[in-house]
């Protein structure tokens, strides 16, 4: 009955994710005072009677972002709130509440959902955090979760803060989620043709559990706040290095050096890398799913993390107009592209 | 590889949606105490420095929720809002914040998601909220929109406050929602015989808008505050009066007599009723989507609203042993049993 007699078509793989959710919402205003950050960051800031929270919303879809033939319900909704966890920590802010929606067709039986919603109710219980609601319906096809977060913050940090000269850390090490994927989706592939395989995974079980299980860090804003430094800027580490690195240096308007000897990979991401035949440095930068943190602070802040071993200095700020770059181990400047998760791509 | 060795498998449909919520979420702890109400209203009550906020969130999943057949992508993208916009309200809250999700396929082209998110803008706009944030991804079929909002509240009003002798009122009218959707339901089997058919749909536009264009009772919760009455209990009608007075009758433990001859009906629901030989009062009943407020007040709160062409008086409150049923015009009674909205039938 209603005929699109709009014959202008542009696919939505020509925009990629971001410039998606940058083009549909740049009418947005902005109206309540209650409003502090809405769209751009990892997650808005809402501020009532002088207490300012953190709310970020994720999808999880299946076939996109998981495959129930090597990811466990459990470890599914365990993750699924590691995701949002993770926004809300790159904020600096510590999450209090979340809501969880599924949408699920009806090949799953109620065994399945109350696996997922156990793997929920750990990430609950060990992240302190109140489950205070949710939606929940059929779909026609796989299963589609929304997760939506609130924390409380004293001090949000942004992705805008950053400025020349500071410092680029990041927590933990890089890779591991995307290589703990390459085995686990080899071993599907194995799997297909001999069903019997008995897969020896145990030299890739710390990649395989990046991938399943990963952690958001709530360890790291604790320990930022305990070593008294507060980061310039902030960012969670979901679609991979170079992208959030691009995400950085956009929003505050400056420019960076990233030293790819400087990049943390853990010897199972190294000798995976090699075994697949991958630059681990290209696995870093664009691998996604890691959920670490990267941030920069301030250089006066250097001493207070040198010693760290949760923390690498990767590179340092520059101004905007001398770009961003990755300087190779052989001394070659490259620029920073993102390739991220670009999840529309035909 | 990983093998489902759970033989037990209990289908979906044989909780149906309420029963699924409660059974998935029966485990979850509150531990913060900025958590006020989690599970189990029309929305979570949080309260930070003394401020109560309300958190609602909801899913539509194409081919369950809408078609878009002739569900046009902006008014889909404002009932998106309204539908989540309607919980708020029904906790006699006023909201401030929404999120909006979308999972969509690369069938999509970009100038179909403008159309939705103008719908969201124009929603935005008409009822004052901030759009703060959300997600984009891919999906491998239809489309999924995931809303969240955000309230601010002095004083909630739950589903469970109701008492017995307290009167049961709602506001607008019921059915016109459901007869809406059974019209195009019924142009859309029309228009593939001949798509050259060119219907005449004026005599359907009110309950046509009520399906395509619903708009949340923003107005009530006002209107209520200006005329001193602060209801006893509160919900939404998503899903049809019957399963939204089962939902206040149980909360609140109690029972109540809902008279047929009072329920209100637009005379467009009364004469597409006849035309499709439908009962309407089995509409108002079952039919769902109306987003319109059922309320309960004390009787001394009766002169207040008495005259005021916005509320109809349905029944009232009794002892839960009494019961809940339906006064026929012929004066039987009737057990009120839910129909709802059964999503997950086979």
């Amino acid at each position: 009955m209603i005929e699109d007699k709009n014959q202008q078509r542009t696919s939505l793989s020509e925009l990629g994710e971001f410039g998606l959710i940058d083009h549909l919402t740049k009418n947005f205003k902005i109206n309540h005072k209650s409003t502090i950050k809405g769209v751009g960051d990892d997650a808005a800031v809402l501020e009532f009677n002088n207490k300012k929270i953190v709310l970020t919303t994720d999808l999880l879809v299946e076939g996109v972002h998981f495959d129930l033939s090597y990811m466990p319900l459990k470890h599914l909704g365990y993750k699924a709130v590691m995701v949002n966890l993770s926004d809300v920590y790159a904020m600096n802010a510590n999450p209090t509440q979340i809501t969880i929606s599924i949408a699920v067709s009806n090949r799953f039986p109620l065994e399945a959902l109350e696996d997922l919603y156990a793997g929920v109710e750990t990430a609950a219980k060990i992240y302190n955090i109140d489950v205070v609601g949710g939606d929940t319906t059929s779909s026609n096809t796989g299963l589609l979760i929304s997760v939506t977060a609130i924390g409380e913050v004293d001090q949000e940090v942004y992705r805008s803060g950053a400025k020349p000269s500071d410092l680029l850390v990041v927590s933990g090490d890089l890779g591991g989620a995307y290589m703990g994927l390459q085995v686990l989706e080899r071993e599907k592939e194995v799997y297909k043709v001999n069903p019997n395989s008995q897969p020896d995974l145990t030299p890739y079980s710390y990649i395989i559990e990046r991938q399943l299980k990963p952690e958001a860090r709530k360890d790291i804003v604790k320990l930022l706040k305990d070593l008294d430094v507060k980061p310039t800027s902030m960012i969670d580490i979901s679609d991979g290095l170079s992208s959030e690195i691009i995400h950085l240096c956009k929003q505050s308007n400056a420019g960076c050096d990233l030293y790819e000897d400087k990049i943390p990979l853990d010897p199972q991401v190294i000798s995976t890398c090699e075994e697949f035949n991958l630059d681990s440095t290209t696995v870093a930068l664009n691998g996604g799913e890691d959920y670490e943190l990267l941030f920069t602070i301030s250089q006066t802040d250097f001493p207070k993390i040198k010693a760290n071993p949760n923390f690498s200095v990767i590179g340092y700020m520059k101004e905007v107009s001398e770009g961003m770059h990755l300087v190779t181990r052989g001394e070659s400047r490259i620029p920073i592209k993102a390739q991220g998760w670009k999840n529309f791509g035909d």
